[in-house]
């Protein structure tokens, strides 16, 4: 099931996108698509209903982040071998953890606005992964099932302020705008292979990015199983699980984020997401 | 006002201690404490309502952390003098800015679990600043209208999870029981220096940590102005801005928190609060 919400932001309304792609609204069966619809026997009464029997929805609405009430917008970092080398550090030993600002969140064709000064701006497409059950101290092999279903994420990132603004990341990694997620939630019984999807992005039609989530070096199940001996993971919390190698800051010459920009990034099976760039503003 | 919220866990009402001291109930005037109650326009209401003529709750209620629905807890590292010095670390030229997950909040009063195999945490006595207004690139002198009020904060913090398991800090910031907050909320018109406030954190009625906030690098308006340029502060957001020293980790030799240990902490006009430290149980 490819669940949705679309709609202006703030004002998005639960969806699914059914067998030929096309938008049918849920709202009339769900409030929302929250913490408490990602459980399993909520996703299964949902997918029972003959999607044919729900509405069409017409024209071509915006699409929001497909998961509302997100607690946690967790971060790995350097998960990809040619990543960790293109950005010149080691290769973790274990899990790098880090957290973007939930307001940060943002639609997946919302455009992505340069923070005031920004000179170092950069892409990442990341496979994203929503929990959908509360996940303590799980082993990787009983993980998967906290999972409700993957999405793309453009982990967006300031490298100055990632990097040279004192040792922590999280200030480079959550401005606004900086947490593209979307455009669905795909359940995880339509994700047959999480660890062989290929990733790709595009900067101004030309391909930056082409990876594959087999050349991870943490599993998604291991990255879960890893986060739980830290934090207690909630239904709703998103994973970005780290981006393979193509990044602007690994280039050379390096290349970054420039007002109006257009990027395109996507997942096999997962959808794509289109952002222009656009220059700070004050809002 | 101090405003709280108390009742078991998930399930607290709105309250506030009138000038005896005495618990009062406001669930008849509002259902909770949360982003949507902390503008200026809705605590000056709250405040014009004759506390006298509000139920009395009976009883020691437990109290919850007085804000509910809190988006992001942002933490301020280092930014004490003397904590930098104990801590062996440079005094930072810019704030340094991490993330404690949510997931962490806890009562002011509800024990601290010590996470599973852990031998480093530790306590840190904090300012909490609670934001009550929508921040974004505010200015010095602007940004403490942004403020609802302030609160304690223990930032209890696992030191091998933050400094020796990679080289982000949230890892070790963010376990379950690691964000107690409270046990009010003093509205920031009653917190006249909040830049000359004294913290204390006794182990075991042992004095560990003394300060006064007039020894931060950073001041409150300080920080709200340089996040802000960063991340939109929101509502409910709550900032941790930092321990005076005293710290586990920055004494010799080293003291972590075992299990039966009993914190209390306090900060000179915002109440105290007292913790059990218990061992790892699933949960």
């Amino acid at each position: 099931m490819k669940l949705v919400r679309y709609g202006r932001p703030g004002k998005e309304k639960p969806g699914l996108i059914d067998d030929e792609g096309k938008l049918r609204d849920l709202s009339g069966v769900i409030d929302d698509i929250g913490p408490e619809q990602l459980s399993d026997k909520v996703l299964r009464k949902l997918d029972k209903i003959p999607h044919a029997d729900l509405p069409l929805v017409r024209g071509n609405p915006r699409f929001g982040v497909p998961v509302s009430k997100i607690g946690k917008f967790i971060g790995i970092g350097l998960n990809y071998y040619d990543h960790a080398k293109e950005m010149d550090l080691p290769i973790p030993t274990e899990p790098i953890v880090f957290m973007k600002a939930i307001s940060c969140l943002s639609g997946p064709d919302d455009p992505v606005m340069l923070p005031k000064g920004s000179k170092k701006t950069d892409w990442e497409v990341e496979l994203g992964v929503i929990i959908g059950t509360r996940a303590r101290h799980v082993t990787v092999k009983d993980a998967e099932k906290h999972i409700a279903g993957y999405c793309v994420v453009n982990d967006i990132s300031e490298r100055e302020f990632q990097f040279e603004r004192g040792s922590q990341w999280d200030k480079g990694k959550g401005c606004d705008t900086f947490g593209p997620v979307g455009p669905w939630l795909v359940t995880r019984d339509e994700v047959y292979f999480p660890d062989k999807l290929d990733l790709y992005l595009e900067l101004n039609g030309k391909r930056m990015q082409s990876g594959s989530t087999d050349n991870m070096i943490f599993s998604v199940p291991q990255i879960i199983s890893y986060l739980s001996q830290f934090m207690t993971l909630e239904p709703g919390d998103v994973i970005a699980t780290g981006t393979p190698p193509g990044v602007g800051n690994g280039r050379k010459p390096k290349r970054f984020l420039k007002k109006g920009d257009f990027m395109r990034l996507g997942i096999a099976g997962l959808g794509e997401q289109q952002q222009d760039v656009i220059a700070f503003q004050q809002y």
